[in-house]
């Protein structure tokens, strides 16, 4: 699969790029490059502690969408999974430290610590106070005294940044920092590796199967595990984390996407954690989001942190970054009973002979013309048009008894429901909506032809079709404009409508307009002869 | 590629639950599962005008991830890529519509024009006030008449959102949707298919093609085209888009992830048009964002639309949706000049020859173990430990007469930085670590061994090996602890530790992390072998 990228060289620079220039002017970066990307507030003054973060690329929007008020003042970035030299992040500390001093928040990666520690020391020659806090959240391999830093990293990212923006000091920012990493855990799990520019995609992960406790540079999980659903691998994430879990107290959990998820696949993680076994002791959630990811890997992780009161005010605090999905707490969805009027109203039946027979007049033509029109239809459609208007009509006969037939204006609305709820397709919706919206008009006082005139229009307006479009539209429409002169004059109207839908070779709605012109050419289209044919035979029964 | 799901049944209504348990409360839905499945508010009071929207799902975070303050107050979520029914667009209506009335924003298919329209006229026989605008912003079929509504279906909902919010009447609201409807145009491209639940990907786009002018359903797109890269992809939309502006005026793009570009790439793309054809044109930009999706798709869409003060005063209203990712001026990057004091401050240099034969004695003594240490480091690594060392001693004797040989304070620092630049890898950095910080102590008055332990434990610190990892710590750390007690004692101190690396199996840091138990057993440590080697000759010459 390639990738909306162009040459691998440039990948990080054109980021960065797109990044500030989408920015409005919130962040900038330092001229240096090709090996100097630091990426910074713009507004900074030095007045406050400076947090600087980064590491390699790839791990978008960490770490430079991160970068504004309330969490990161600079972001150094590197290759895609290459940690960025000491001259860059040294570039990064003095660009942006003041008297506060600087606090350097590192994934626990042996390239990050290297050179996020020897810039440090170079920075402290220049008499600035400089710390620095190591992210080691990641439990996959318990073993290790060298823990990876993953997604829990944005805890720091956040809490320290809300510390530091409303003026704390470094050595208080730094212990903060540092109680949060001591007790925050995380782990992943991915369905698909990641796909690292200009390298081969690796195949590693077979079908059934999902990794467990994977870094975010593409490495391999700690183990491949059985993969059947959300739910089991929700399941296999809260255990993990469960054992590492000290007793008593809650926490906030970061629900993170590492790229390649979709995000009607992260809502549906997000329901398995509210009910998974860690769900009681989660008492706040960030995201489901896209935070610190894998390039473009199909995976998730969780990531756990202690819900201290300190803790909840700074995640809480507001950040215009909008990549910061904010807290929430995790709550049982809340559920509102329906609404009334979904049932609808139906009115009293009532009886009027006269409008019967003239009803079941209509539906028998219908009926009898159901083969014809269907053969009609075959040629153009799908062959039923006939069936569906003989259905509706001998449906709309065994309503008669309900339907309110002395009382015109409800009766359209009476017709339009029954309509809708025995005709199939777009064509039940659509005398639905004529039949209804007729009703509408009667119901302010119009006239029976103004009111059919009315129904046309919203049907036209709902459906789209318009005159020309080869639909039941251009019979119908001639016919309402000359109806005031007598049905004889709407039946030929409709008639001369109909047949000029055969020279209709651009079917632009409808079925017919999946088909071939000349597969059209010369054929009547079924729904306006259907219109015709009614009205031809109201005048002149066979 | 399996995907992060459980039953396809369920998958609607886990992610909509998923999505309402993590919103703390800001939204709920109606009891109608599994067929009416309504998003709102929960703080909806009916005062103003109620904004309802949705359609099939698959698009997600649209729609229901936009209701919220200032933008939809309801959704109405059908199966992945189906409309809702009739009755669950009526619930949604009934639901939120006070007496200012409700506009339903509808995108431009078929179901979803019937189905909402139709539940707009059940909703008027109620006499309620609904309007219903259709959103047709997709310029990839010019010839069919009726446009597809894609990404740019968001600039409604944020513009007529505000609106709305600010207590506009139905009528305003409804005019401006459709004023910005006229204006808006969008496109999309895509280097892969989506991934439909329960449904086989197809794979119709050959490496080195994407699909131009796609829906967002996984339908095709209008045409295949060759692809190269972000920058000929952007040209290609640019001129699609190109073709339909109108002269003079700017617009307000909106750059949408179509599911599955990572977001390394999305800020690629961004950069690509910040720099295209249109840029000219383009004064604010809303993204790069996931907003309206085709499940996992790598793809992404470009929307426009005119930037009139109104426009842009609607779009800037805040929201607390993250969704939104805000609009912002479109800018050149701000570019910061790179701070002073990259280029180290060399001290002066000063001679002192007692400490310049010291210095050469302990280079030589490295200079001449390298055989011996490399041969160590075959055995259980890379074979290099005595190259890499002696490489950094001939470096340091050429360097004696530039450095601070009469100022021990400056000469830690001094000899950091000549380590830091000459010798590669991790252990070059760790040195000059271990250096830096052993200057940072003699400036401030401690005595040589106080320099050496503070050195010592930054380097440890930044390192993260601890005595017992099977490093050059093991030897280092026992010597220089006994080193008050004179060079002979340390000598033998560093000399115990180095064998005793012997029988450390498990290596905890360093490259022999990575090599298994036999392996190591029996062998010293090249590192601790080259710190015992230094000590016993410097009391003992060969």
């Amino acid at each position: 699969m390639t990738q909306f990228i162009n040459r691998k060289e440039d990948i990080v620079q054109e980021a960065i790029d797109g990044l500030i220039a989408t920015s409005g002017g919130r962040i900038a970066r330092l001229d240096g490059y090709p090996h100097i990307r630091v990426v910074l507030r713009n507004d900074w003054d030095r007045s406050r502690v400076a947090l600087v973060s980064g590491g390699g690329s790839g791990h978008e929007p960490a770490h430079a969408g991160f970068v504004g008020p309330g969490m990161l003042t600079a972001a150094v970035c590197g290759d895609v999974f290459a940690s960025p030299s000491v001259d860059a992040v040294l570039a990064g500390i003095l660009a942006v430290t003041g008297p506060a001093g600087c606090l350097l928040i590192v994934k626990n990666y042996t390239g990050d610590r290297l050179n996020f520690g020897l810039a440090a020391e170079r920075a402290r020659a220049f008499g600035l106070n400089v710390s620095m806090v190591v992210v080691d959240d990641d439990i996959a391999l318990p073993d290790l005294p060298q823990a990876r830093g993953v997604a829990g990293t944005l805890f720091v990212h956040k809490i320290a940044g809300a510390l530091a923006e409303a003026g704390a000091s470094l050595e208080d920012v730094s212990v903060t920092a540092t109680r949060v990493i001591a007790g925050t855990r995380s782990i992943g799990m991915s369905l698909d590796t990641c796909t690292v520019p200009g390298a081969l995609k690796e195949d590693r992960i077979a079908r059934g199967k999902a990794e467990l406790g994977l870094g975010i540079h593409g490495e391999a999980g700690v183990e491949q595990v059985d993969y059947s659903d959300a739910r089991s691998a929700m399941a296999i994430v809260s255990q993990k984390l469960g054992a590492f879990l000290a007793p008593g107290g809650n926490y906030v959990a970061l629900l993170n996407n590492l790229g390649g998820a979709s995000v009607l696949e992260m809502s549906v993680l997000a329901h398995e954690l509210a009910h998974s076994d860690l769900a009681g002791r989660i008492s706040h959630i960030v995201g489901p989001a896209t935070m610190m990811t894998s390039l473009d890997m199909r995976g998730f992780s969780v990531s756990l942190c202690p819900a201290t009161p300190e803790t909840l005010a700074a995640l809480e605090t507001t950040t215009p970054l909008h990549n910061w999905p904010g807290v929430a707490r995790l709550s049982k969805p809340d559920i509102i009973d329906l609404p009334d009027g979904l049932r609808p109203i139906r009115p009293l039946a009532s009886q009027h002979p006269p409008t019967r027979d003239f009803l079941i007049r209509c539906c028998e033509i219908l009926i009898a013309a159901e083969a014809d029109l269907n053969a009609l239809d075959a040629k153009t459609g799908d062959g039923d048009t006939g069936s569906t208007l003989a259905g509706a009509a001998k449906a709309l006969i065994k309503a008669m008894d309900r339907l309110p037939l002395a009382d015109h204006t409800q009766l359209y609305r009476a017709i339009g429901q029954e309509l809708s709820e025995t005709m199939g397709g777009s064509s039940g919706v659509l005398l639905a909506i004529f039949f209804a919206a007729a009703g509408d008009a009667a119901a302010s006082g119009q006239t029976m032809g103004e009111a059919l005139q009315a129904g046309l229009a919203r049907m036209q307006e709902i459906g789209g079709a318009r005159p020309g479009d080869r639909t039941m539209i251009d019979a119908l429409e001639p016919a309402l404009r000359v109806l005031p002169q007598g049905i004889a004059a709407a039946a030929r109207a409709a008639r001369n409508g109909a047949n000029g839908t055969a020279e209709m070779v651009q079917a632009r709605a409808g079925r017919a307009a999946y088909i071939n012109t000349e597969q059209l050419r010369g054929q009547v289209d079924p729904g306006a002869e259907a219109v015709a044919r009614l009205f031809e035979q109201l005048v002149a029964p066979v």
